[in-house]
């Protein structure tokens, strides 16, 4: 795995665990129902994983961007796949989404030059 | 078809012609792509009109949720799997999503009440 | 009421149901908890509210910046420290916040000058 | 004038003098530093109001449109280069911008169609 | 102080003076207003840094989110009323605010270990 | 030309290579739009880049920020000029602007202190 995607990873991890000790239950239980969202239902969890992304692209978050770009991996999401959720998320936000996008690129070769993690965490 | 609907329609289609006449190639040629970027391509058109859906959502853009409802109940996604792409949008983009997802569902409302509108246009 | 404000709620409460039946179980939590969220814990309901406020205000939602300027005035906050709560939003926020301002006052008078509605609904 | 137009600008008119008088002096000093940095500086008033414009697209603001618009034809700014600004305004912000579009270009009909208002207000 | 923190606060201070020596007069009246916007008032100093930084969460701003964490600790407020703001600004805000949540509880971590910065600066 | 500046430059436009050359044909049409966007029209090449500066400031979108500096000191803006599409964006967008005011300054003065980059590239 990348070091730039291993740092993101344990910094999510060890974050993600401080929040949920911290004993807010409001914030608990939206860490709890932002999993359950993505389980299988009408739609399965690929879908669910591709309308993440591109919700995460238009609104220009990083972070959520690398996350759901691992879970559409783990899924079987093909490169094309991904790429046309990338035009979509680029004619729908504009050009203000380039920038993520370069980043997105670049994290999904990074995903695709090394291992897949193999846990799927919160956010 | 419910009067609403209806008018949002005129309009957007009154006003889509007025915009491509107006002879601003830059614009024109956006309108193009934009039509194009949800063709069937490596994800078929109801999987891209979902992502164009929780893309509109998630920015609150009522015309283009309204447009987006529209453009799925043609292509024959179920209310469960829109109500699950609502809920994506939800998650993902907070309580000020709700207005908007009350919005979108009485347009669902209209859309199952009456006839589907029969063409598909801009934006 | 005003009959702007009496038809933003009715809207509102009729959706709200609509949407609570329509079956999605992660849609109903969230609305579960957002209810939850502005309860009082070691801030008062007072100042949730107007941190409720603050937040739709530089997200420019009007019909949650209504539903909060209700509720601030239900927990018996005063005009100024509405006004004091607008100038955060408007100096965070800047102009764009300009035409949601003009409707918050307006609404604010429409409270000031009729009955407070009597129940807290949703969102 | 059209009725629209006329409305909005009365609107706007009673609203702004009645959040003057509400004697909060932050926002009275943020209506007036708003005015003061549209005048003539280093850049010419018309270039200012094209980038209030451009702003107040891509941030997706009907009100704060139609007052540059107007503002704009005030200066003297040809169609032409307000389709321009559209244009950039578009490919900045994406397809999310096209339903302000339609109505910012139906707004510019209505002022070249009628008397252009005669003064200059807040925001 | 955690040297993130430091070095934070460095080029705020080092940027923030070569902004108001850069001669633009709209520029350092907005600085100088939004001082003055958290000062008492009919609200008090801790109630209105509360609502900076929620509106700075749903914005997701994490220098001015860093900026008011800091500012809320020096006047009193404790862990459990900012975890209340920020879990009012997640549901309000959504998922999206996750990664801007992660870094504020890290920042305060941060300013719980250290020595509190002495002085309050703009933005 | 600064460390910080050569490096956003490389990645930018490795990038951008990658991208283009990744095959989506939506994804490649948009970024020939968007360089055409800016070519000189009824309005010339400065006025448009100022367009896109100050609508790349109140979306917050560093890379777009710096991207639009170089391109306007190439094009023979002055600092008293970008100043003043700081104070409208400032204005415009708020007090959230403020940091990336900071950034951008910085970067001015990086750009002011060194070489103009020869090459004008995409997004």
């Amino acid at each position: 795995m990348s070091d730039r995607l291993a740092e993101f990873r344990a910094f999510r991890e060890r974050m993600n665990e401080r929040i949920l000790e911290a004993g807010n239950l409001e914030i608990k239980r939206f860490f709890a129902l932002d999993t359950r969202t993505y389980e299988a239902g009408a739609l399965p969890v690929r879908t669910k994983e591709l309308l993440g992304l591109v919700a995460s692209m238009v609104l220009r978050c990083d972070d959520c961007i690398t996350y759901h770009v691992v879970r559409c991996k783990e899924e079987g999401v093909t490169d094309e796949e991904l790429l046309e959720t990338f035009s979509v998320a680029l004619v729908v936000g504009g050009s203000i989404v380039i920038p993520h996008l370069r980043r997105a690129v670049d994290m999904l070769d990074r995903v695709n030059a090394g291992d897949l993690p193999a846990e799927a965490g919160q956010g």
